[in-house]
């Protein structure tokens, strides 16, 4: 089995790391530019830990990054592991971030949301991972089958599409609740009497797709609802601007899905 | 038990008179303007049914309008049922729109997502109600509490909040579920990659409320990956207003709950 160090201590550091343990890796080394939060998950995976990085040390067959994608290309720069397998762990980062720098890297992106004090289930998550040779693909392969049953082979073009993809299904959907929720906050009704709603929003999309799914007002292109509503709105701007722009793109995929176009 | 008669024939109207049925109302007749509509729904409920508004007879003691919004209106003016219970089931029409036409009336809103053809249980789907006077509001709450366990009163003002809120909590989310989808299309990636994503997107918001369950770049500000984003979506000047719009709005609401202001 591979020994493995981990560069940087967040959300998908701290999951996947536990994971790669809980599967028979032997973590060497933490690193945070955060001692405290190099320290807290280095416990947690009877690991060293530092916040230098000239005290990473070549103790590691394979050194992951998974640190917020702005941080990646200073960590690439001071980072010297020889002709170890070094990788990150980033929807949108391309794999050439490695390119001049070091002999065999890849990705492995792990298609999920993280936080850090929610258990998941990492063997269902959908793992994408490439390589720049064959060496390096057959390691890393062998790490993503371990820790997940579902591991695809994809492109970083293609891995940015599920990023972007999962940033709409995830952040974006999260942020329509988190709108939702500060509507019903301000006239003290509880979020919870959306969850059946929510539930069942979620289990349609699966079975009919989310464009036959579609209900409300926008679909019919309802204007008196639709204008009530961008008048409740009138003091948020920003909201409804969103009203607005989405509720457009509903009906536009929904007048495509009609002529046969989507 | 009170006889119904149900004007309409869509997703609200074909959900809410079966389960009427199912709970031991009588249903009276079906009114839908598309005459097909109507006789569909009407075998399903054992019922009469009619294209003619003046052939809407006066047998029923309620008689519920669960048409889309627009609609309400002409309705209001071409119906005579005297002084019989009137009712409509929409989340932004005031209650005031039976004002001046009838003596008893009031809303039955049952806060879900409706698709002909799917099962859903409706003994658990929110239901907020109110009326012009008690004896009204009485048999609204009786025949509400027949079809689900969750009835709460609910002022005309209120129901539009929670209306607003449910297009943003069902409707929004669906449609950011379509472009997701709509952009893994394009590259042909299967939309159930986006599966475990989507069910721990739902299943945190109840844990920690969408707010805190929210991650990725817009959280964090990173303008690398929301410029690369940006600029996929470049032509797509429409989606790429959403996704900028919608990345404001998640930074400001982090930044307010940061500042305790939220």
């Amino acid at each position: 089995m591979e020994k493995i160090t981990i560069i940087g201590s967040g959300n998908v550091a701290t999951h996947l790391s536990l994971q790669l343990k809980n599967c028979g890796f032997e973590i060497v080394q933490v690193y945070s530019k955060n001692i405290e939060n190099a320290k807290i998950l280095a416990e947690k995976l009877n690991a060293n830990y530092t916040s230098q990085m000239n005290e990473i040390n070549f103790n590691s067959d394979v050194y992951i990054i998974s640190v917020s994608d702005s941080a990646i290309e200073q960590i690439v720069e001071n980072l010297n592991i020889n002709n170890k397998i070094i990788l990150h762990t980033s929807g949108s980062t391309s794999m050439d971030v490695f390119k001049n720098k070091f002999d065999n890297y890849g990705v492995l992106y792990p298609l999920q949301t993280f936080s850090k004090n929610r258990k998941i289930e990492f063997e269902n998550i959908p793992i994408f991972i490439e390589a720049n040779n064959e060496k390096s693909f057959e390691i890393i392969e062998k790490i993503a089958n371990k820790i997940s049953t579902k591991v695809y082979k994809s492109d970083s073009e293609t891995r940015k599409t599920l990023h972007i993809s999962a940033v709409f299904a995830n952040n974006f959907t999260n942020q329509m609740y988190a709108i939702a929720k500060n509507l019903l906050d301000k006239k003290n009704i509880d979020f919870d009497v959306l969850k059946p709603l929510i539930s069942e929003t979620t289990q349609k999309i699966f079975e009919l797709s989310p464009e036959n799914a579609q209900t409300g007002p926008a679909v019919r292109n309802d204007e008196i609802i639709i204008n009530s509503h961008l008048e409740m709105l009138k003091n948020k701007p920003k909201l409804e601007k969103i009203y607005k722009f989405v509720s457009d793109s509903i009906f536009e995929f929904q007048k495509n899905k009609t002529n046969g176009q989507f």
